[in-house]
């Protein structure tokens, strides 16, 4: 997607010894880009953990390569179950882990064990790259709907919200509320992006504006507080958003505070969109408010913030009062009522039951 | 209200010397507590326009004050007219400030210039004074409706919300919606605070937090997203935030990101307080939308954070992707629809003309 020093980049890549694989080290942005190399599972655990690779879409990705790299050493039974049930731990959320780690398991489980890495990494790279072909069918469709909306912004920008970061950097390549966006602005479309800064891992300020500056989209950082009064004045005229997680029913789990967006687009009737490719839709569950897992993470990460000092060295500072505890939900549920549609890799459809089955009458019915 | 190393402070007072001014430093809160003098009326509206000193209460004291300084040096009715003229262009959208200006200018104007200063000091003092009772009040008549809402909670604590800081480091003591949660703690209720971060200038993880800390009351700092999925958990039993502006139907300018709130609030059916003294209402005008100016300040607040470093310096951090630019509106408007009721000095009323006419007909009646 993204060229950075000359290069095209994907998130996530085997490197050129043919085995190791490497990604963006994302917690190193946007302040120097670092590539980092994955040389065991526990090397992609950790780097999934720690949201060096984030995104569900690239969680995915990553956990499929775990599952490679456990292999390439140790193909037993033994080893695949172990590396699936480590790198399924990593993060409760997301489902594309875990859709991936089947998606591997099941690749491999049936053949002998010489066989298994070399089928691995063949199954991981087809997720990787069917992912991009998902991101781009999520753009296309989008796009339709900016360009309808743009027809009635006359002469200015078409402003659009999102919240946290749901680009290139969140999937293997385009991104999902973002690729829209990249073939709008692509298209010619006159486009403005409002980005959430999304705290507290300042995965908007730090992430989706360094995409966006990066293809000349142009782009104003706003803090997470600031979306309701830009709706109240007229100042968005459409919200698109990733989701980590998104029920049966259509309700959606995504970063903590995309909620809020979802009830100031309603009060303010500007429609709000979530873009997500189906391997994100848990056809097991309903009610995303009762049966989504909510990861809670380290407090740290709301206590202290990175960012780079006057001198270029990045340090990380406290920003709490000494001695105050906090608390740091990562995602939140939007109720499927507060959701104007879903931007799919087979279309656009209602947040319903009955929208998601008629794009995905197959899985839809497996369940 | 508090004591800090065992001595008691207000945010604003009179010095040894009977005229500079001292007032705590917010600026360098939680890190450090820097006393700052303030010898002329050029330093309390730079105070005032750098938020050393912030909260609309103590903006309208500081600015009072800054009247006294200019008076001394010169009693005249050009310099009058010019320190006037001066603090009121220092921030936009609180009205006490414009409030205490013109109190300080009517007490003095028709006194001989030999009389000014004094005089000055005086209805500054006694603003400071009068603040204090106010805000007592505001506590009194908030600790009714927290015990109230303490008697259905069935044993465990009363989760209050709150954004931004609106305690005593906002006001002269107490503080407006913190002062019925120290009431209510010293009243031995059982309560836990969920302090909202409030980006861009961190003042709830900053201030409020460290004011709740130093007073002993339970508390969690959680980012501004947050809010929502508490209260979609039944994590918040009621919230109160403090105002900058009220128009006379009921309409709260309060920091950015108090709108949010209060629509997650309605969502979830959970009481939506603001509390306020009566000198924030601007009884001139009826539509918070159309008629409060909403200060925007500089994007540098939003793209750097100022914090702790492990050295135990407090440096300034870049948060934002290099060249990405930053829009920083300061405050947003909360229509009274949202607004379960506003908690005054003189009781508690609804968001409406006919609720705030009803406990101040005289004020009501004088526009």
């Amino acid at each position: 997607m993204v060229k950075i020093h000359g290069r095209h980049y994907r998130s996530i890549w085997v490197a050129d010894d043919g085995w190791s694989v490497e990604v963006i080290d994302q917690t190193a942005l946007p302040h120097e880009v670092r590539i980092l190399t994955l040389a065991t599972v526990d090397d992609a655990g950790e780097a999934i953990r720690t949201m060096r690779v984030r995104g569900a879409p690239l969680i995915g990705a990553a956990a499929a390569y775990g599952v490679c790299l456990a292999l390439r050493r140790d193909p037993s039974d033994r080893s695949l179950a172990a590396a699936v049930a480590r790198l399924a731990a990593t993060r409760p959320t997301a489902v594309n882990l875990q859709w991936a780690l089947g998606e591997i398991a099941a690749a491999v489980s049936a053949l002998p064990q010489e066989d298994r890495a070399a089928a691995a990494y063949r199954r991981a790279a087809a997720i990787c790259d069917e992912d991009v072909e998902i991101c781009r069918r999520i753009g296309v469709h989008g796009l339709g709907i900016l360009r309808e909306l743009a027809g009635s912004t006359r002469g200015r920008p078409l402003n659009v919200l999102t919240h946290c970061n749901a680009g290139w950097l969140a999937t293997v390549d385009w991104g999902t509320a973002l690729a829209p966006l990249y073939m709008a602005h692509d298209a010619g479309l006159d486009l403005h992006v409002w980005v959430d800064e999304t705290r507290p891992r300042n995965q908007g300020a730090a992430l989706t504006a360094f995409e966006l500056g990066a293809h000349g989209v142009p782009h104003t950082v706003v803090v997470d507080s600031a979306g309701g009064h830009l709706m109240q004045r007229g100042l968005v005229d459409v919200c698109i958003v990733g989701s980590d997680r998104t029920t049966r029913t259509g309700d959606v789990a995504n970063k903590i505070g995309t909620y809020l967006k979802a009830l100031a687009a309603h009060a303010n009737g500007i429609p709000f969109y979530v873009a997500l490719p189906h391997p994100t839709i848990d056809w097991t569950i309903r009610d995303g408010l009762r049966e989504i897992p909510i990861e809670q993470r380290d407090p740290r990460e709301v206590s202290r913030i990175a960012g780079r000092a006057a001198d270029g060295r990045v340090v990380e500072v406290e920003v709490v009062a000494p001695g105050s505890p906090a608390a740091n939900f990562a995602f939140d549920v939007t109720p499927a009522r507060y959701v104007t549609a879903l931007i799919t890799d087979r279309g656009v459809c209602p947040a319903s039951e009955a929208g998601l089955a008629g794009l995905f009458p197959e899985l839809a019915a497996a369940r």
